[in-house]
């Protein structure tokens, strides 16, 4: 596998750029991408972020990239975007890296972690704090070149029929939680399950489950849950899911600079942008669900099941740690890098929200 | 004055752009921007940023935009931003929107505001609540557009040589704050004083001032204060300040469409890797100074003293919207944002940070 430096050649671009003032690459040559995203046509949000980004890519270059984009509908391979990108099937991808832990165990530490950084933290670590480089690292193995692809912001902890008020509460607690946070609460006991998007309400409702988690207002509104179900329990799993945008590396490589720029920025404004827009739909459809129905009640675990679930996400990291140097690598990065930025959220943001909690006078 | 509508212009971009698959403009024509910037040569990340713009406008233009940069040291007019571009003697700007408070009253609503709203809560505002259509209309009857320019994030309340127990502390207290939180101080009894910056640490150190404001972490260290005053105090006064891309509205018109776009991408990337840059050296900077200076200690303001900043604050801007419908209409339009949005952060990001105090088992 030929080694591969997107940093560098990022670099190249801007150099070749102030070095020839007039076009020197063909201008009239239009390359065409097709990109396969993980989420069905329409699907708000997650599908409006690699729209935005096509969009910025067509117009700033003048209809010379044209990325077209087919939901999983299309290419019937919703959890296998790594895949059909690796293979060339498609030029792009828009998924979410810890997706294919399955495949690649160290893909995981690219999207979020339980307990780990929040949404500004987090690109703090990726763009200023060697994430980038390690998630090269892991991706450039397989051809393939990853890109942070549109962030959620914190996520909620999930909607339940019944209040958690001890460790005892979560024993044979049947939730539909997947992934790693869900390994983390089977190991204090819960039975996390995986149910079919188009399912859950009906299994929410009929008590088939106890509790499950979606995303946040932004997204849950449109499920129904808050109809159902009168707890909102805060997030602890999910503070900061960035998406990814994969991009086949022989791809990337036969695109000229300038339009290499034009992809590499296109991508980083769509991912701010979505996150932005997360921020705005959560906050505008929370105002929705509780005009609505008045009497959801937020809550917060307790602190005996937070420290637990902290507790057994550590045990969880550390095996993996031990097993796999670089995985080792990443997660010592990430809480290395959120030990000093968690001091300033800290002394900065999170102050100042504490202190507003005064009355006018 | 013609009207113009920038909202329009950028759809009308996109739609152009899809239209034709070829390039439809004089693709070997280079256009070539002058932009004034507020700061001095070299100053760290308010400069960044700026740069950051051009160089990203460059490369993806393959040349065919060219932004020079003039900082302070050579137009002379760190606070003549504005006339500057608006007389055309330049074609963009980089400052801040509520420099020109003096000149239009209404530009200062879009930079900050004393217990306003947090930087992704603002960037809401901005792009999905109504801020940028207010931006522009404030902007607009001067042939302006102004775009955001780049996030501080939360700054803090300044360093302090003693410590603030009550509002009778702060009777007589020489400050260094400039602005409208100056004016805010002064109704409670402090004398706001403004002093050039090569001048602080020495007045601050001789105690010619009693405390004085700057930025955060990321800016303060340089300018060594922690080593002469042993309170930081969490900030109220600037909680998202937001910088400015100012252009000429001729000079805007002139471009065509996939220089715009390129542009409008080029500045919206900009200001948020601005956000990300400020929160990782505040953090970083915030380390270092801890290591050095162990004693520094941060504070919050008491409730008492926040209490009466925020009804001063408040009748202020009573004043400012009994006196103009266009600043009522802007201070309605962040009032009932701010309203909506906070909720949201409240049971995100800020329950999360205050959800793990909870120490490993």
């Amino acid at each position: 596998m030929k080694t591969f430096n997107y940093t560098k050649l990022v670099a190249a671009t801007a150099i070749i750029a102030s070095t020839f003032s007039l076009p020197s690459i063909a201008a009239d040559k239009v390359y065409r991408l097709k990109m396969a995203e993980t989420w069905a046509a329409n699907f708000p949000i997650f599908g409006d972020a690699p729209r935005n980004m096509a969009r910025m890519a067509e117009a700033m270059s003048n209809g010379r990239l044209k990325i077209t984009i087919d939901s999983s509908n299309k290419h019937k391979a919703a959890l296998g975007i790594f895949d059909l990108v690796r293979s060339g099937q498609y030029d792009m991808g828009h998924s979410a890296s810890y997706y294919w832990k399955g495949k690649v165990p160290n893909t995981l530490y690219f999207t979020t972690m339980p307990f780990g950084m929040t949404t500004p933290e987090q690109y703090g670590w990726f763009y200023h704090g060697g994430g980038m480089e390690l998630m090269e690292k892991v991706y450039q193995p397989f051809g393939l070149l990853s890109f942070p692809g549109g962030n959620t912001g914190n996520q909620m902890g999930g909607w339940f029929q019944k209040e958690i008020n001890s460790l005892a509460d979560l024993k044979g607690l049947k939730m539909r939680i997947p992934g790693f946070a869900g390994e983390v609460l089977a190991k204090l006991g819960a039975k996390p399950t995986n149910i079919a998007s188009g399912e859950l309400y009906t299994a929410l409702e009929r008590r088939t489950i106890d509790a499950l988690e979606w995303v946040g207002p932004s997204l849950d509104l449109r499920m129904g849950f808050h109809k159902i179900a009168p707890y909102y329990y805060t997030g602890w799993h999910e503070p900061s899911t960035e998406l990814q945008f994969l991009v086949n590396e022989r791809v990337w490589k036969k695109l000229p600079e300038d339009l290499r720029e034009i992809l590499r920025v296109s991508m980083k404004l769509a991912s701010y942008d979505m996150y932005i827009q997360s921020y705005h739909e959560s906050a505008k459809n929370w105002d929705t669900m509780k005009s609505e129905y008045p009497n959801v009640e937020v809550r917060t675990f307790p602190k005996e099941v937070l420290g637990a679930m902290r507790e057994a996400n550590q045990q969880l990291l550390n095996e993996k740690a031990v097993a796999d140097p670089l995985a080792k690598e990443i997660l010592d990065s990430q809480a290395s890098y959120l030990e000093k930025v968690r001091v300033w959220t800290n002394i900065s943001d999170r102050a100042y929200l504490d202190s507003l909690d005064v009355k006018l006078q």
